[in-house]
């Protein structure tokens, strides 16, 4: 059944091939001062950074760049960022990137109008934004995080080996986000299944959780099985507008509040894949692969019924005289030959993590309660140690 | 593929046993003049209008009231519910019932501050609102339209034979809906299978359309999986939450916009059945059924592999050693065995439609082109004469 809910979602999206025209749309909104975001600089060598630019000058509007944002944005960079808008008295905060960029924008964007320290105050303590939010709008340039159409940023303290995530409210949420498949095409293979298997993480942890016959649940496995379809197709063919424009769209429903609407969820993937991010700066969709199969065969015997679920709704797995055991094991061996074939990382190890980080991966790892199988700190060894 | 598209849907959803106390959280939003919409008085019966008056008298606000709205909300009650509303400077308009209510609540919205004869302009000529729109709220007590979280409006115009929707944009989406599924438990069970039948059927105008792979046809499949699932229980079992929690949230996003996101849709089935329901003033849902199995199977042919992929990916089909035709149609036959166990209108002459009627039936129904087959007037006719 559905548990009690609230559900409020206003992000502005725009969709398709002609999406960045609209940003002429939603520019008018805001005041004249704007804060342009973005990574390592990719966007300048594919043009995007330059058509965005020219919308914004012909808007009239008044821009301070703030680029080299970084796949894991820092501690140091928000409170950065935070004084350069600050300074500049954001109107606009607009991220033009993938998921980092659109995370760090929303850090920024609780912290303009705060004095005290963005990661003491979000990420330390939890707190909820109590000062006036800068507007954030983002170009979405790959896909994966959901970071365009939710409330959720992740910042790494490198000071304190913490990667830590905090899911602001609707207000946070971006006002409007242009996604465009196409410029998702630019982006090398290893980032785009890390980003294709990010997606279908977000969709595992809200879906291994609960035990109740509930919509959400079945929603989730569309879009698992739209993200598994298409996903097939873009790994031959990137170019593939048709599974590219799926896997985008899919990417945003994964992680927009939609599919855990009424239930319980997980994310412990994403607790042992951050705390192994933080020790090993890895691509964030690659640290949930490595973890995913030792942590979803552990905690298979408290989710029987779900995962054999699972196994017969998203991989088709033929349950003809197979126990429940067998059948939840042959959906983890089906997703098991696919994250092969996408080419993700299938060990940590394979992203520089060592046996001494153990330890140091386990403490910094927090243990979540929603999951079929709350885990022990042995427990949480033994994950490890089998990920590595 | 996903054609260009934009999304926003800011209506802010209360779900639950616990729903109405939000309605303290949400009025202090709004002035304090209050049209409260309701039909035909159940709510007085059931005691969900004592609920809501005791919260708008307990906010302060200065209510009149607007019952006896028609299941078809007709022209004639809605220029009556204008010059209410005008006279009352209304700050908030709440519907407390079902998609009737809410959708007159809207069509109440756009004109209070417009000059022009509100079927004219909307209904008749299709114009978008250029004047203030009035906030709607809805308290749903039954579900099945999606009116909570979408811009339709269907008015019906006894002079004219016309039952006639119009999508408005996401400005004249409710502000604000609160959903509580045990209020539908106090519904007749044909009230409640016929809300189950325009449910599934939104969802079907939706996917019977378009050949591409597309993330928005998965999502379709899953909600259509839920609502058969759960119908089957409520019919054994009206007072299970788990089953009317799940059709309550599954109505909402069979029709909030999500899953026509770029693509085509058909639509075809609303337009023959609201044309028999202009004539017969039936149920809506028990329209639609009644139209649905005989179009369905006339435009097969032409839709062949989406009717293939509903039979097997939503009925469950076995497709071995069988036609591509055979499986389609023992799609349909699976979705007439469910039809006849819910109990919802097999022919039109069970809505009073006699021989007579077919002619003009045809001449009000509107023909649409996104569907498998543009049908011709002798399609018309010759889908009305199976259906009755």
């Amino acid at each position: 059944m559905l548990g009690n809910f609230s559900y409020k979602n206003a992000t502005k999206l725009y969709f398709g091939e002609d999406s960045l025209s609209y940003l002429n749309e939603e520019l008018p909104r805001y005041g004249k001062n704007v804060v342009l975001i973005y990574g390592g600089g990719s966007i300048k060598k594919n043009g995007i950074y330059d058509d965005v630019l020219a919308i914004l000058k012909a808007n009239g509007k008044n821009v301070v760049e703030d680029g080299g944002v970084m796949p894991n944005p820092t501690a140091d960079k928000l409170r950065e960022g935070v004084k350069l808008a600050r300074a500049h008295n954001a109107d606009l905060l607009l991220a033009v990137g993938g998921g980092s960029c659109c995370d760090y924008a929303k850090a920024v964007s609780v912290s303009v109008h705060c004095d005290e320290d963005p990661w003491d105050k979000y990420f330390a303590r939890f707190e909820e934004p109590d000062c006036e939010i800068v507007p954030v709008g983002c170009v979405l340039t790959m896909t994966g995080t959901g970071s365009e159409m939710n409330g959720g940023s992740v910042i790494t303290n490198h000071d304190t080996h913490q990667k830590i995530g905090h899911v602001f409210g609707d207000e946070v949420m971006p006002k409007f986000a242009i996604l465009n498949p196409r410029y998702t095409m630019s982006l090398p293979k290893r980032q785009m299944v890390a980003g294709i298997y990010d997606i279908f993480n977000h969709i595992c942890e809200q879906y291994f959780s609960g035990e109740d016959d509930n919509v959400s649940d079945d929603l989730a496995e569309a879009l698992m099985k739209s993200v598994i379809r298409n996903s097939l197709v873009a790994i031959e063919d990137p170019e593939n507008y048709e599974a590219r424009s799926n896997i985008m769209w899919a990417a945003t429903w994964a992680l927009n509040t939609l599919i855990s609407r009424g239930k319980t969820t997980d994310w412990m993937v994403h607790m042992l894949g951050q705390a192994a991010g933080a020790y090993t700066d890895a691509t964030h969709g690659m640290t949930l692969s490595a973890v995913s199969l030792p942590y979803y065969r552990h905690i298979l015997p408290y989710g029987l019924q779900k995962f054999r679920r699972f196994a017969i709704g998203v991989w088709g797995v033929d349950a003809a005289g197979k126990t429940d055991e067998e059948i939840a094991n042959a959906g983890l061996l089906a997703m098991e030959q696919w994250m092969r074939k996408l080419g993700v990382a299938m060990r940590l190890s394979e992203l520089g993590a060592t046996e001494d980080m153990i330890e140091g991966i386990a403490d910094a790892t927090i243990i979540l309660k929603g999951g079929y199988k709350v885990l022990d700190r042995a427990e949480v060894i033994e994950i490890l140690r089998k990920s590595l």
